[in-house]
């Protein structure tokens, strides 16, 4: 499909329907002078602040993900297209995706990010990292299937093996990983086994820097490592890993026989970003002026993981959903100020903190000078999770089942379903 | 693992964990004299009555399958075990699989039924069945990527094919698929495309026998046709599918030309009846006498799809859940009768009737002499389906998506995973 503007509306194209996409479409739904095309590979947003809970079998897919097209079917000047985008041609002003090109007045790129193996993309295989529900999927067959192995392995350094966790990274989505998996062991599967114990299980948690989330006050960095050894995971900082394979993890001279590797170390932005006219930076962002904008072309924004836009203080602003959020919604006011000749003042990131969660029912708040961890802050990490979770219908769905697996230590979604549908071989 | 029982006590192997072998194994987990051993290939028991509506993204996997692990985590007496079984010896009572050999003193084979393309599995690429969760995504993902292709689609022909949808096979399963089809795309998803009109969709639904449904009352077959022809779909009987490839599916001398084509015609019992000593019917299924052992080894017990048991009319009993059901039941009593030697009645079904829906609030519900259609027996089927998700915790879960999904026209598991979760190609 070739398409250029059926209408003389001004066309507003956004690519990518994460958390920066989908904000900036919304704002934009009520505008009538606007056309808005939001173009994605998937036909779905995701929440993937509650992905690994999707890993962990406490959450089933639908629960934390809705059709994109659904959530922007009250905005009629809105079209929804699932595509892949291949390049972006600035000069022209077109979009070209394996259904087509499309031409754009003012272009929005939320396209985001994927984990990055510094240069070892080989490692994948045996430690996925976390970044779509497909990846989420799989790493749950991977724990359970683990599990399964080791109930009938009569070898027992294999059976060590299977029941040996090794999640490389430590920041939030590392920690939330090792510590559902500690805990899934000791209470959910626990009584679920005949020939093996599952709280023999070892979750090793490895971190190249000296604490482990170190976006948080290290004292709170100090209580995480407490409460994730309670869970029997063990925690190595300052340890690099060298190799992964089949058979295991390498971090320098050591060697962790494993089953089961994951990968939540590093990300790297959307490879749209090289067919740009900027210098993207060593994580693949490019890099953007105080409105977002891109250098020389004020008519391209590109906005949350995607970008590297700079914060007060000079650095980087973090890859978070609420980052992308606030980005989308301020392009979308900028681009409707723009066409009334208004002024916009630049970006401004409002930090409202920080939350991270260990196991069940701990978690640590960093929000300005207020510091929290432990059950208190596990309560705002729920709170603050099923208020952003709106927009989706599922909130109460998602409470029951939290309630549910609270009350229980069950995890309702523990289903491990295969790659393949056939059959028949053809 | 080769593994024989370690106690003395009586060994009883159970292959499959579906309806017939998870309640039998429910059954005798309390009594104590009995090792039992539970084998399936899946992690999970699945609620088969209620696949269709994975497939139609009104459910998620989650909701209608459980852990067999879990569900017989109670009963002390009882291993769980996923493996493959790859045969029987039924000379020296043994199981083999995937992961080792057991022993046996006793065994039910309850290892159900797949779909069948008579002599075409070539035509299974084109046309999925829907028997696993596996294929009701794959479904999903073709029903609701038919509509996105079709949405940027510029061809009239190849949009007409893409929202073209045909079904062969007027079962139960047939008629759920074709009504749901035929409702989404005219209630769900009609305000959420702008290109093209879900309303246009064209559902036929194929059957090469003289009228739909034809395990209920002649009159309920008219009923359930004039339902589906208000839902669009077109219902072509005394048709026979000659072939069907990515292009389309042929009927007779006619030619459909369809993206998407599913399967609901036939089923075919568990391969593993070839490796036992007794002659399997057309269908596949293992004759066994009126206490549903194999002839000649009493030791062995065949329920479920797998196995041809008479009814008091001399036909072989339904496929259907309530028949496996209460023949798992009935199996581990006798177990149990027969280790304190008491005599038990040969096994017969108790038919409570049979319920098929049509779409958002239609069914036929006919038990005796009692015939209902409509609204009063959607209610019906409603009830029945959520009492018999017992067992599955998850029956509140349901029950609020279907409520929802009632109140709104909106389905909440419309979301399609890919195939592949890597990023980077190996």
């Amino acid at each position: 499909m070739n398409e250029t503007s059926t209408s003389d509306r001004h066309r507003v194209v956004v690519v990518g329907g994460g958390f920066g996409g989908l904000n900036c479409a919304r704002r934009l739904g009520g505008c009538s002078e606007l056309e808005v095309l939001v173009i994605d590979r998937r036909n779905h947003h995701l929440f993937q602040p509650l992905l690994y809970q999707v890993a962990m079998a406490g959450l089933s897919p639908a629960e934390i993900a809705a059709p994109i097209r659904s959530l922007l079917s009250g905005s009629s000047n809105t079209t929804v297209l699932q595509a892949s985008v291949e390049g972006i041609d600035v000069p022209t002003k077109r979009v070209r995706t394996d259904r087509g090109e499309f031409g754009y007045d003012t272009l929005v790129l939320a396209a985001g990010a994927q984990h990055a193996y510094f240069g070892h993309n080989e490692w994948e295989e045996h430690a996925p990292g976390l970044k779509t529900l497909e990846q989420a999927t799989e790493i749950r067959r991977r724990v359970l299937g683990a599990f399964e192995r080791a109930e009938t392995e009569a070898n027992a350094d294999e059976r060590k093996a299977l029941l040996t966790f090794v999640v490389v990274g430590a920041g939030p989505t590392g920690v939330e990983l090792a510590g559902a998996i500690g805990e899934m062991s000791r209470f959910t599967l626990a009584k679920d086994y005949r020939n093996i114990d599952p709280t023999h299980t070892r979750v090793i948690l490895i971190e190249a820097g000296p604490r482990i989330l170190p976006s948080f006050a290290p004292a709170l960095s100090a209580r995480a490592m407490r409460d994730l050894e309670k869970l029997g995971v063990q925690v190595w900082t300052e340890s690099r890993v060298t190799n992964i394979d089949g058979s295991g993890v390498t971090v320098g001279a050591e060697r962790i026989a494993t089953r089961t590797a994951l990968w939540a170390a590093g990300v790297q932005a959307s490879e749209l970003s090289r067919t740009l006219p900027a210098e993207p930076d060593r994580m693949g962002r490019v890099p953007v002026d105080d409105h977002l904008r891109l250098v020389n072309h004020p008519e391209v924004f590109v906005i949350g993981d995607q970008a590297c836009a700079k914060g007060p203080d000079g650095r980087p602003l973090p890859g978070v959903a609420t980052v992308a959020l606030q980005q989308g919604r301020y392009v979308a006011d900028l681009i409707r100020a723009l066409r009334s000749q208004r002024e916009v003042r630049p970006f401004r990131y409002w930090d409202k903190g920080q939350l991270a969660t260990i196991g069940r029912r701990r978690a640590l708040l960093q929000s300005g000078s207020l510091k929290l961890a432990g059950f208190v802050a596990w309560i705002a990490w729920l709170l603050v999770h099923i208020y952003y979770l709106s927009g989706f219908r599922n909130r109460v769905l998602v409470l029951i089942q939290w309630a549910w697996s609270y009350a229980t230590f069950s995890r309702g979604a523990r289903l491990v379903v295969e790659k393949t549908w056939r059959s028949y071989p053809s």
